[in-house]
């Protein structure tokens, strides 16, 4: 038999320890997959007296640094998250001729490009097919299957956190405070949920995303965001009015002018859209391309076993391109896309306000969207209740910030009370 | 600048056509995307002199053989579709070097292991994303995203032109032959359309997903096969009333023994069901694995450009690989699995009976489902018509073979009518 291919796993988390046990029970068919064994020969982690059942402590190790440095290490997987000391480790691995796997989301989309750039400098694979979408396999099709086709946009449900939430409270007709509360207690949440609800880890999967789709470099910096925690049961009602329903949503655009748009907002979208069928902790990722049209692909967007099948398959296909002395070509940043001014970026927008209810209320109203170019697609008056009325208008296609031009100008109409709300619109 | 790789094209049909099309137009993405630059130096054509609008006259020859085997190409595109003479193309395109992609389902689901053979033998790369299901990325995604995990079923809507006219029925009511007609003139249906119609279309790619997802080898004639032209109007609503809609599906399935099984059959699908939900002349695949759950891919299965857009995408792929000096592992078929017998087989059944509406005769049925071991999930007796009722039996896990005799039995019974309906039933 051939000599092994050696592994390396940094951390063992929840998703660390799912990849051990996983690699030890498949290492039989890996081995007939690459034509020649793997061996794990490490496992760094923070404390090594902690009890980890079905992992040999000898392999454990509170030196990462030196796992990575030993010279003979064909494969180093990452699933420590952040960024330090993962950056630092990722990059020592690379410079002693390691390829990496990573499940890294936030690394990469604040300093993707500059690892990008040191594993091809040293001639191995950095694979991220883990760091988006959990097991869905989307990393690979954008990077190698899509390559032939000019992507237009990529839409996605990339956290279930919020999917769940937002599905909950469309369900029960629950508060935001509610269901958070309820996630919690089942464990979808964290005790401290900033960076789902906030829309910080979707952000990040949409820089990577924006990147390989649109052939350049995205940072998490670039991406504009807003989060689900002032979605009131009211909104959900009045998206139900509309036969749409809420979802956080990834968006990633191409504007005319060559320049792109990545953003995370909830956003009403159809019922009638396949990202609209979506349910609980389940992610989507949906493309559309000038040549294939429009693809979606549905899987389990996190989890410890979903997310060790996504880190294993690189790691199966970083071990072939070792056998073969190959290496699979990086972030094809060949392009040196703008990021579209915020202001700039164009959607469909939903927007609900209260009004008195006295003549020439709608004509006032529509004059104001006009003024600022925004065209109306459909006006919704709900039942008046003593001399007041609420409004629902959804606009067609019109930049932020002529959105925002146009509330700025309502809220001084006598007419129209305080607190108009927006949401984004995605969908027919 | 770098030397250009060169590409051949054989073939100049519906697919041809746009895949030369796509081709200049993207040549210079093409060229960042690989790292040097991509030509097309020929097209093989039945008839030279037939006018093709936007292919340079030039580039079209007859001898497709000389084309392949002039010994400095090095991409080969086949898309003639059928065995013969793609089959010897392909084999001497590989003997003098090149690598091949193909979108022929049926040469792959017959010959593939040959072909794979050669182009490993001759250290090329064999690429095929087109063949099954057109632009959905679905090869790729299980050759290499999935293979750190165990896939143990795949269930595919793979056939458009199926999908549309069961679609049709279920929405307007109308008989196979009416619905038929109709796709027949708006061109989603062949004149002669048997192979959609009869399943041999889905049954290649069945036999292609399933060499994938077991890492053996699957040949056509190991895919059992049934067609939609014995669907009527009649079994939709049956279907309906369970809450279920009728689909042809690709199942591939893997036994307790690791023997597999591979058909296609007309199967009642809950409406929950996610491939419920795939409509007109969409595909989608919805694999189910070990570590990764249950993930699903979806888009256009066939059409010129979607299918142009998954060939360009290998050779893209192909063209990186050569630049690199190295090629793709083939099919990874180390396992030799044996085919489950087809009476042994397994699936759920939905069976519909008339019969002479008299005390005992539920306890005579019941009877012999308990005899050949069959139990019932549910049955549900529709309103008699004079002293004849309708019953509509689902059962639980049953070999083939086990309904099949409890049929034969049952239409012993003197008050069940002859003409015992079946069909298989997927999802809760």
């Amino acid at each position: 038999m051939s000599d092994a291919l050696k592994v390396a796993l940094l951390g063992a988390g929840t998703v660390g320890s799912q990849v051990a046990r996983v690699f030890l029970e498949q290492s039989e068919e890996f081995s007939s997959r690459v034509g020649r064994p793997l061996e794990l020969v490490g496992i760094a982690v923070k404390n090594i007296n902690k009890p980890r059942p079905g992992i040999d402590r000898a392999l454990l190790t509170d030196d990462a640094l030196g796992l990575v440095s030993r010279g003979d290490i064909d494969i180093v997987v990452e699933v420590i998250g952040g960024v330090d000391p993962a950056k630092d480790l990722i990059l020592a691995a690379v410079t002693h001729g390691a390829s990496v796997v990573t499940a890294n989301k936030a690394l990469l989309s604040e300093f993707g490009p500059e690892i990008y750039k040191a594993a091809e400098h040293h001639g191995v694979d950095i694979y991220y097919e883990a760091a988006v979408a959990g097991a869905i396999p989307i990393i690979r099709p954008l990077r190698e299957s899509l390559v032939g086709d000019e992507i237009t946009a990529v839409t996605g449900i990339v956290n279930g956190t919020t999917n769940f939430i937002l599905e909950q409270m469309t369900n029960l007709g629950s508060s935001y405070e509610e269901v958070l509360k309820e996630a919690q207690e089942l464990g979808y949440a964290e005790p401290d949920p900033t960076a789902d609800v906030e829309g910080f880890d979707a952000a990040a999967k949409a820089a990577i995303l924006a990147s390989l789709a649109f052939h350049t470099k995205v940072r998490l910096s670039d991406v504009s965001r807003e989060g689900i925690t002032a979605i009131t049961a009211a909104d959900i009602a009045a998206a139900a009015e509309v036969n749409g329903v809420i979802k956080l949503l990834a968006r990633c655009d191409v504007a005319d002018d060559g320049s792109i748009s990545v953003g995370v907002h909830p956003t009403i979208i159809s019922r009638k859209h396949p990202l609209a069928g979506i349910h609980g902790a389940y992610n989507a990722i949906f493309v559309e391309s000038r040549y294939a049209g429009r693809l979606m692909f549905m899987g389990p967007g996190a989890g410890g076993t979903p997310t060790a099948s996504a880190v294993l398959g690189d790691v199966v296909q970083a071990a072939r391109n070792r056998v073969r002395g190959t290496f699979a070509p990086g972030l094809l940043a060949y392009l040196d896309r703008k990021i579209t001014p915020a202001a700039d970026a164009k959607a469909r927008y939903f927007l609900s306000l209260q009004v008195v209810d006295q003549p020439g209320v709608l004509a006032g109203i529509a004059a104001t969207f006009a003024k600022h170019g925004v065209s109306l697609q459909s006006v919704r008056q709900n039942e008046s209740e003593a001399n007041h009325a609420g409004l629902n208008l959804v606009t067609h296609v019109a930049k932020a910030g002529d959105i925002s031009a146009t509330i700025t100008d309502l809220e001084q109409l006598d007419f129209v009370k305080p607190g108009i709300k927006t949401l984004r619109v995605e969908g027919a």
